[in-house]
């Protein structure tokens, strides 16, 4: 039995060719000078007027687990591309450097830093591609999360992603981001056990479609359970209801009580009024309802302005994939080599030159980022910290909860004009005169040559 | 140092807690007889005319690694729902049982079964979310990768993915079921180790900007390497080509040539013109242009129409995320339990019956499966095999080539409507008068309760 491969969400060999490659002619060059990267935001989508940042935890576990193994160098050896001294390099390689980043949970937008990584040139390249994944796929589900509890504050919500998302990892960062972002839990158990964060669920179809019988299987899910979730919907909704309202009034002599009913499919606005309706006439006002089945943001705002008498959500394929928006169009950019700034000017891609100094400020309503050249005296606290340092190791590394307690903050001082779900303002950006005139500087230098 | 975690792309406890709620009544009420659950796409989205099938050889690597470990045992019991009965059993468990398959790179459609699991009860609904994630994924992205071959037949496609696609493994995915759906080769080098499958890629801005001079960086590329590719769009693109021209004629002398030359940013069908003319007047006329940056089907269509004259594609974000549809509507369920078909009858989400037998037709320029129940007599040849038995180990499993060849006869056959890019036809599905009977007379059966 062959297990080879079977860790695919770790290796240093997931970085793209051109990574090595690059780094291979650095090294020739003794191009192995301090470089700064920078990992942003290049524009927001339409229906965007934040980022939640998300994924710092798990880019440093990868940037501090940095090192070849032999198989990988003897796969990187039988490409014929790649020369003695340079494998040789790769052999020995680790991070020897410094990550510098927002907290986790922070309310970011486009242009700004949110991760910048400094080390020797070679090393911070091949970091590339897999650092930019974790940051940019966390910042993309957290971000969409906060938007389903943005429209749903007071709502029990529970990522259901894993069946539909993009493989067993993301997975596992889709429950880690979008509780950060503000779900209540998952019902992925892998996630549950390594992030520590509250689990979810109780039965599918399939149970049902086993017993054949819905009152019966009710029943056995009952006796066998305290926290009693039942599916209605598996044959006919109402029917299903008052099987359900059946086996609770059958479970309150033994002192048990039904906890919720889910319904999966249909008109789920009709539905959920008739499930309250007739669980209230039942005298069972205290039962939830809890909802699933292609859900988001959007079609749960209109539920709840419709009122929807729902209680708790669901929430799978729509917020794993980010389906209305399925990427961040995020960069990871060289901005300073051997402390002089430098800048591409890419039409509709130029860059900032620059390790940078960070602050947030909220005037009058309207709230913005300050991006200046590291160094420079601003006001306000410093938003891009140092987080890693390879001799010190991690420094304040906020854990999920902190990260997620941050976002709750951030979340509730956010004015509404960024929240909007459709067409919000967007967190503007500002630079300092004195980043201004680098870049100009910079810029005239370029053009002489 | 800590790795724990590290392997979030494989653990038998990447289910959804349901799945194991439900198992443990199964366990308890000894519901333990066969059960067959089967994957199917309800429905394709608008634009998508078939499904190419991809995912298979992983599913059927994490089925038969199904394995509850002592810390994951101990995690489910400190959630103090799960009976020590239940914890011996999965303690061990193992998959006993077969797997149904359609072959890896088929042109599949929505409704029919594209792989079923036969096992006890238990065992197959614990496999339910991670065997449906990796299905769907692979499915989903070979899909993609086809519609862009579909458009570009005879151009370099090359897999960028790995840096905006959903965790480390999806680039991973993204490599695997690209290649199968009619890519050339992927930059992901783990992907080209695992797989064996062409990898591609040469330098990113950040090489230019280090350097600082852009003849600079190229000659020192293009000593340093044979297959000689040169990114022109740092600063201005013009310039770049006028550049890359220069170090082309240089390296003439030592018996190198300039192999390509990339472009990923501005007014693609513009520059790709300046550049095939700035070329061939500088009797450059072999040297081919490779396009990338926030490509798709839509947008290379769009080059290729207006007489874009470029020979390769680099396409990550949006083939590795499906961008413009980035999950499919796929379900597990159950069929058949113990012999008899099951069925539910929820709204719009209604399955069918029983483990199925499956053949595909093509009759005056239309393709439709047929769908019967196992065990018909039906002409034709069998497109749902047993391809995994717990006794026997794989029966017939593709490697990856041999599902891209596959797929490439596949897609060579499939008539022409179902491969336009808009609103295509679809690939039909027709049931047998045998199966169509039982669902009948299930049907009345359930109304009956």
């Amino acid at each position: 039995m062959k297990f080879k491969g079977m860790n695919r969400s770790f290796s240093s060999l997931s970085v793209d060719l051109y990574e090595l490659t690059m780094a291979q002619v650095y090294v020739k060059e003794g191009l192995r000078g301090n470089a700064v990267f920078e990992v942003y935001i290049r524009d927001l989508s339409e229906d965007r007027g934040y980022a939640v940042y998300a994924g710092l935890a798990p880019a440093i576990e990868l940037v501090k687990n940095l090192r070849f193994k032999q198989d990988e160098i003897a796969y990187l050896e039988s490409l014929k591309i790649f020369k003695p001294y340079f494998l040789d390099y790769l052999s020995n390689l680790k991070f020897e450097g410094k990550i510098y980043s927002l907290k986790e949970g922070t309310i970011a937008t486009h242009t700004i830093p949110i991760l910048a990584i400094e080390a020797p040139l070679p090393v911070a390249q091949i970091l590339e591609s897999s650092v930019l994944n974790l940051i940019t796929f966390e910042t993309l589900i957290a971000t969409k999360a906060s938007r389903i509890r943005g429209v749903a504050p007071d709502k029990l919500l529970v990522d259901f992603g894993l069946r539909r998302v993009h493989g067993i990892e993301a997975g596992y960062h889709v429950a880690r981001a979008s509780f950060i972002g503000g779900f209540d839990g998952t019902s992925n158990l892998f996630a549950g056990k390594e992030l520590g964060i509250p689990v979810y669920g109780t039965m599918a179809h399939s149970y049902i479609l086993a017993f054949g019988d819905e009152v019966q299987a009710f029943k056995k899910y009952a006796e066998e359970y305290e926290n009693i979730v039942l599916l209605v919907d598996t044959f006919d909704t109402k029917k299903g209801i008052e099987n359900a309202v059946k086996v609770a009034k059958e479970i309150e002599k033994t002192g048990k009580f039904l906890r919720a009913i889910r319904i999966d499919s249909g008109n789920l606005l009709k539905e959920t009024k008739m499930a309250r309706s007739i669980l209230d006439r039942s005298g069972l006002k205290d039962v939830k309802i809890m909802l699933s089945g292609s859900l988001d943001e959007y079609s749960i705002q209109m539920l709840l302005k419709n009122g929807a008498p729902a209680d708790a959500f669901g929430i799978g394929t729509k917020l794993g994939t980010s389906a209305d928006i399925p990427y961040l169009d995020t960069a990871y950019k060289l901005v300073e080599f051997m402390g002089k700034g430098v800048l591409k000017t890419s039409e509709k891609k130029e860059t900032l030159p620059y390790l940078k100094t960070l602050r947030r400020f909220t005037e009058k309503g309207k709230t913005y980022y300050l991006i200046g050249k590291r160094g420079e005296e601003l006001e306000g606290e410093e938003m891009l910290k140092e987080v890693y340092n390879s001799e010190k190791g991690e420094i304040g590394v906020s854990s999920v909860e902190e990260a997620k307690k941050n976002f709750e903050k951030e979340f509730e001082a956010l004015p509404e004009i960024y929240k909007k779900i459709r067409k919000p303002e967007k967190i503007g950006v500002r630079l300092t005169p004195l980043l201004k005139d680098e870049i100009k500087r910079i810029k005239r230098e370029i053009w002489k040559k």
